[in-house]
């Protein structure tokens, strides 16, 4: 059956983009200007300082464009009739909503005499909001028209922008590396969202779903690339010297256990030893969502280790039990598994800076790395606090768009064309006449060059 | 049918580059030696300059090094049966280019006392000269044999290390990102090879030419990896510090704006709002195209958007409306569409690097950012003349060689054997048997390991 | 037919891999802290170096994650229905091989007051044991089970340690690129596991194990990132400053001219000048082999032209004549071709390094940068002990272990599910019902997401 007709509805995606471009201009002719702090430096020093300051960041911000623009992409990859479609529609999220989240930034966070001062440092700020809404995508993925994408991303990422700010910011939650504020918040969002979008109706499997192994391979090779830069994620915005040296430590290692943790448990839960690709899509990354909120934290190495590992556990395992009993019971879908890789190990990871409060601050009573006199019962309260509200504020922002993404102007994908490149892609000779019958998607040519 | 028989023509591939590499290898043994400004230093100090300059650099070079080996190829490899010959070509164009521009850049630029010194900067040159080479061959990509497509390298190089230097060392063009020597220069010198490699016969479409979800997939993930590393491309030569920033952030700016307004074009004109690959892959890195020439100016932040929306849009009409008028009226074949990307994002960015030295001018008047006491006038014209020059020179010097690749002695493909890696590559059990003549080459093997 | 049923054997892989982890975990909490150097500087300046040091390796440490995580695997990835199997594999290699070294590097080299100092340069150094055990995966691809290939790799890594400590420290080797001890042990420490496991059955052909044009694509891409990221690996250990510039330029001539003269053999070689895309996969990269014994000697530049010519010429000759020569006699198998990539580049480049270390000596008499007073005939002496006891520390301890590999227990792959994803990966509806009869795994969906 060829795709449904074009219809008036098919409209709102330009118009939307172009409202957006529209007032995105506006606000950047009116209010932004550049922060160029060694322009007012009269000291060469100063002006040397800012280039060594760009130099030391740059690397870092390059790896995190790799992990957000392909890593992410590929790992989104898996379904074999979709995968353009999923490069696209997160290429696609990731450009607006990092736009969006530079506007609410620069509101909340940048403004100067009226001015937003513009930086690498806001761009750096509005691609971990963009991660969020790239986890999100996740949950729903293939079921979801580009639009109904966008009103997620376009309500996500002001939640999550005061969101963190009340948790890094008001609370004092430490979370260099994003577990609480970037992967629990858009784990449980995108999940909102789903339920929201979804309903009570059971999730049955879909004939276009399933992966291949030529799918799987792309989705391996986006974590693999997740899996290299994620030392980079975690380490960009810590203090230059032993912290961020720490911070790439313990994210290294936290990864190598893991990955071997996922081997291990994805060949004990299969049957003779196999293998599940998915497992280790996912379960060689969980270390890296866990080891967030501790990485910059003085923990001894090994309990890096043992994070790493039960994360990765808690993620096959996840894969394995709790994600077909959500579905049966709860009805819920999650289609890329993000419960597994964000939000188990998420928790994981706060849980883990809640003890790490409590036992590192005994060991640096007293010095400045002890979190500047926070005792570590408190440090350990702020960081449960910290869970909770990004638990609370992402479900119940989840659920209230994921309502309004049913509206019919959205277009909704038909069930026959979800996990379908045909449905948002031009295949040639379309508009003149229809696809051969027996042609599959896989074979027949797309759009030529024109 | 089986792909034509070896004749003695073949033979010129491997002589031309056994003669290149003896000619190389020579001149290295006369004439270079290394730039160790360091090894004269006296004072440690300056030896830790010289790391500290290695390390700013090298990030950004690695990052042109993915572009160019990697993205480019990719970018090129969305014909289904060429993907082997698209990153073969494009890398053997690549390592040619790059050593001949070595040469010629090093007696141009780099002469000491009769020696050529060399360094890491002279590569980076080097290397801007094979992005020349890599553009143009998007415009007769799948048409050409390696031996035409060194032909056409052996003459656009030189051509492109003269105008540069008239462009910018003479004439005093800014551009620090080859807005107009690299992407207007490479991608006229294209055409002009195309329009006389190809002559007048109407183009027709070529049963191997259309694209495949899978060829679009792996030209995607090459424009992705280009939009990543794009900044560095365009920051690399820029003064370290404010300007090295600024560079940074419009490049960002432009490809993140261009990549929305890709979509949102794509999706108007396509019916039913259905997008086309070859829109994606070229509109959304068209922004970093026109970025080039005012990355490193102080223009506002919204000119930098308003510049990378522009020329997505013109780059997705171009490919929409002017390029079949082009292969209708003219009869010029434009396979990778090059004019859409580099040609008209091109020229847009040359004309706002002529608006921006009038406006950018008058604000900064007298200071040593202005452009050293050149009036905001004198500079657009040097503009203006820095992008008539890059069009005389592309169209003048592309069609000459293009007439030399007609001599049959440099094998073109027949017309059957176009876009096909069987031409070029070993399949196995050749030479002792044919392939089976059902067999289509997609599921042939090629060579085995031997 | 289905591949083997479940048995008892197959419970190792877990089995052994928790042990792993377990005792590893021990050995952290036992052993291991951090080197913090800074944390004990009283002075803000030397927070400021450690800073500037960590910014200055990261970036390098980073593309060679690439290259092992992703180019390596990719690399591997030439046959058709083994693409996930040679990523997995190569990725479980990589974590235990790091996390193996990091306990015997940590115990040999970094051991004060009884505790293991941990930093980014242990896992540097890690991480090139790990590289020797990616390479000798090259040797057994396709016919070995992860078992196997644990139990390889948990033999390599103590050889490679003590062998590289013999070599470099013991000895006084130059190799900062890992040439000698990297390249020519890995390779020979290979052969000798696949001959000890093989024994003296000739090699035939297996259906399965033909590149399709669509693997030579995945394996080229890998072999293009490694070709970018190559100078990284090399210079990474370099002194900062006009070592690691020399070490980065020779590298890019070495692999630049190689990829040139790849091109010209395999035309040269194959019939009517086809190229054979394993010639171009390993042959591009051979330059970068043989350059690392040289790469920071004050060699003239035409020098690292010669080298990275020659090598790519004894790689490409390597595939066409030596490979099936020793299957064919001493009925070796090299699936990957090591040999012609790393073993006869590696001694090619181990000679250039002694005579480089005659000729050098001469020039720098007496000069720090001459090596210490060391006269050019003595050094030249070194670098021949230094081939001479990797070449037989390598073939000796490649020999043993290959024969214990043959323990069934460690669950060899049968014959006809070498080179088979199925074996080791699950595929859909497997437990439940055996896969349709006609369905080739190719097209066979795998595991779908839980």
């Amino acid at each position: 059956m060829a795709p449904p007709a074009p219809t008036s509805t098919h409209r709102l995606l330009p118009l939307s983009l172009g409202l957006f471009q529209t007032a995105l201009l506006l606000f950047f002719a009116l209010f932004v200007t550049y922060d160029e702090r060694s322009a007012m430096a009269s000291r060469a020093e100063d002006a040397e300082r800012a280039a060594q300051q760009l130099h030391g960041t740059f690397p870092f911000f390059q790896d995190i464009q790799v992990m957000l623009a392909v890593g992410l992409g590929l790992l989104l990859a898996f379904l074999p009739r979709y995968g353009l479609s999923a490069l696209t529609h997160s290429f696609l999220l990731l450009n607006f909503s990092l736009q969006w989240a530079l506007v609410l930034q620069g509101l909340l966070h940048h403004l100067q005499h009226g001015r937003v001062l513009l930086g690498l440092r806001n761009v750096l700020g509005a691609e971990f909001a963009a991660v969020t809404v790239l986890i999100s995508l996740g949950a729903v993925l293939g079921r979801t028209s580009p639009c109904q994408l966008l009103a997620m991303a376009f309500c996500e990422v002001p939640v999550y922008v005061v969101t963190e700010w009340l948790i890094v910011t008001h609370l004092g939650v430490l979370d260099v590396g994003g577990t609480i504020t970037i992967h629990i918040f858009a784990c449980y969002f995108g999940l909102g969202v789903s339920k929201a979008l979804f309903g009570t109706a059971k999730p049955t499997a879909h004939p276009k779903e399933t992966p291949t192994p030529r799918s799987d391979l792309m989705a391996l090779l986006g974590a693999l690339l997740l899996w290299v830069f994620w030392p980079s994620f975690v380490a960009v915005l810590c203090r230059p010297g032993d912290a961020q040296h720490r911070a790439i430590l313990h994210t290294l290692l936290a990864l190598s256990v893991g990955a071997i943790t996922a081997v291990l448990a994805s060949s004990l839960l299969g049957g003779g030893s196999k293998l599940s690709p998915c497992h280790l899509q996912n379960g060689s990354l969980a270390g890296g969502v866990a080891i967030g909120a501790v990485a910059d934290v003085p923990i001894p190495a090994v309990a890096a280790l043992a994070l790493g590992s039960l994360s990765a556990l808690a993620c096959v395992l996840g894969f394995k039990f709790l994600s077909p009993l959500l579905a049966r019971r709860m009805a819920l879908r999650d289609q890329g598994g993000i419960h597994n890789l964000h939000g188990l190990p998420g928790i994981l990871g706060a849980v883990a800076s809640m003890v790490a409060a409590l036992v590192t601050a005994r060991d640096t009573e007293g010095s400045p790395e002890g979190g500047g006199g926070v005792t570590g019962h408190r440090q350990a309260l702020r960081q449960a606090a910290g869970l909770a509200v990004a638990l609370g504020s992402s479900l119940l922002a989840g659920m209230l768009p994921g309502a309004a993404l049913h509206l019919p102007c959205l277009g909704p994908p038909p069930e026959e064309f979800c996990f379908d490149d045909e449905l948002y892609f031009k295949i040639q000779g379309q508009g003149e006449s229809p696809p051969a019958p027996g042609g599959t998607p896989e074979e027949t040519p797309l759009a030529m060059k024109e």
